[in-house]
């Protein structure tokens, strides 16, 4: 990309009024999902490229292997979206956008310095284990291969995802809002307030119980992370998070991070039988 | 962990000259190595737990499911190591560790306030192509599995690995520098001088050619990216780091997330090979 549009964009600053711009695929809620719902927490406007008639060429425009950023000094061209453009600055990488959006759209305490990584840490760590390995539990060998070339892998992975992961994970965010309520500090990942690590593990669930709804189920019923589910329908219930969840914009589940597959939405007794066999 | 040491540890504030900590799994490079690297490129001092006789009971204390970090709010307990230490602050997650020293070690440029966002882009997405997927190249089924009970599923997810994923990431990281170059800025992946980005893709390649080193060297000798190799090696020339490499602080590879099986050891023919049989 010589010459298109983002060429012609230069500007000499970022002012915290510039519009927000969501660069992702169509279609689908995705790991773009996470950005939109900052967005809507916060009552702040922006722009979603994936609604726009050219979505499509507006990610391959950035991830092309020709586009070099050219013009754009310094931004760098991006591998993957979701994409956030805001005024000159074009950046990548879901939790880099979080952590860059955190502080401007009131999602992250003003008072503490140090607030934002404690923050970024809780994010990471509910990404990798509701979103990057629930994904990969539908594409265990290859991205780029078909799930349909992968299945036995998949529902051996899923087995033992619903059995080792999914409780491992749940426990860890079951103890960090234990840690909270020890020391009274409210029924949020971190703080006297929601932040933006609360609305990441919202949608990390929300999706993850779309592709495991049986096994999710099952440990919600065993009642084990009560205040982890609890947290997941407050976020669900906040005004403006409902608002969107009623809406058009939010988009169902399809064949995205989140999918659902019958041979997968395994319980956690499928895995016992599982390594009975071996 | 209600009364243990951490505890004890109860601080007002942290200033920039508080010892810096790594808490950290002892005998293994292991993700831990990033954080060292860029204390040793600094030069700045750093307290390696790894190295001492406690260095299991520290990690395990920090991981328990009893730890509720208690008498050090706000801080939250880690799912898992590497930790850091910086006065009153401890922090997990790698990317976090080092988005947070980054701009204390002098490893992000001070003049531009978003620096740091384009740097954690480049960090995170060389963590995603060379630490994540190769640790999941021997572990595609499950980490809580050994090696030897998803060998044929490694066998297979090594051959895609090398085919399709290691040549995307290595062409992005050639397409920045190529960006760099462009705009004359040098030959580091951001900016005019190293960055901890420029540290991070050159641990996650010399890690990548330790599990696949007939692929890397393939691919090295096909010339299409000579840019990344560059870096690489100027990162391995730096008085700092070649001191450190020398050392025997600098850990050979093991059991961590770089590992040397024979049978992963494959080359780009052997993936057209596993697709003829499909």
């Amino acid at each position: 990309m010589t010459d298109g549009p983002a060429a012609k964009r230069q500007k000499a600053s970022t002012p915290d009024e510039a519009p927000y711009k969501l660069i992702y695929w169509p279609g689908l809620p995705g790991r773009g999902e996470h950005v939109r719902l900052a967005f809507e927490e916060a009552g702040v406007p922006y722009v979603d490229g994936a609604k726009q008639e050219d979505a499509v060429p507006q990610v391959l425009a950035q991830i092309s292997t020709d586009n070099l950023a050219e013009g754009i000094v310094p931004n760098l061209p991006p591998l993957a979206p979701p994409i956030l453009e805001h005024g000159d600055l074009l950046i990548s990488q879901l939790p880099n956008i979080l952590l860059y959006l955190g502080p401007k759209l009131g999602l992250v305490p003003g008072d503490d310095a140090n607030a934002v990584y404690r923050i970024n840490a809780l994010a990471l760590t509910a990404l990798d284990g509701f979103s990057n390995e629930v994904h990969d539990c539908h594409h265990p060998i290859c991205t780029s291969l078909y799930y349909e070339d992968q299945k036995p892998e998949s529902v051996r992975k899923s087995k033992l995802y619903v059995k080792e992961r999914l409780p491992k994970f749940l426990s860890y965010f079951e103890r960090v809002l234990h840690a909270q309520e020890e020391r009274k500090a409210g029924s949020w990942l971190y703080g006297a307030s929601l932040t933006y690590a609360d609305l990441v593990l919202f949608q990390c669930l929300d999706g993850t119980a779309y592709q495991f709804p049986r096994a999710v189920q099952q440990l919600k019923d065993a009642g084990g992370h009560k205040r982890v589910f609890a947290l997941v329908d407050a976020v669900r219930a906040r005004p403006n998070i409902a608002a969107y969840l009623e809406s058009d914009r939010r988009l169902p589940y399809g064949e995205g991070i989140y999918r659902y597959y019958k041979e997968l939405d395994v319980v956690l007794e499928d895995s016992v039988e599982e390594e009975k066999k071996e």
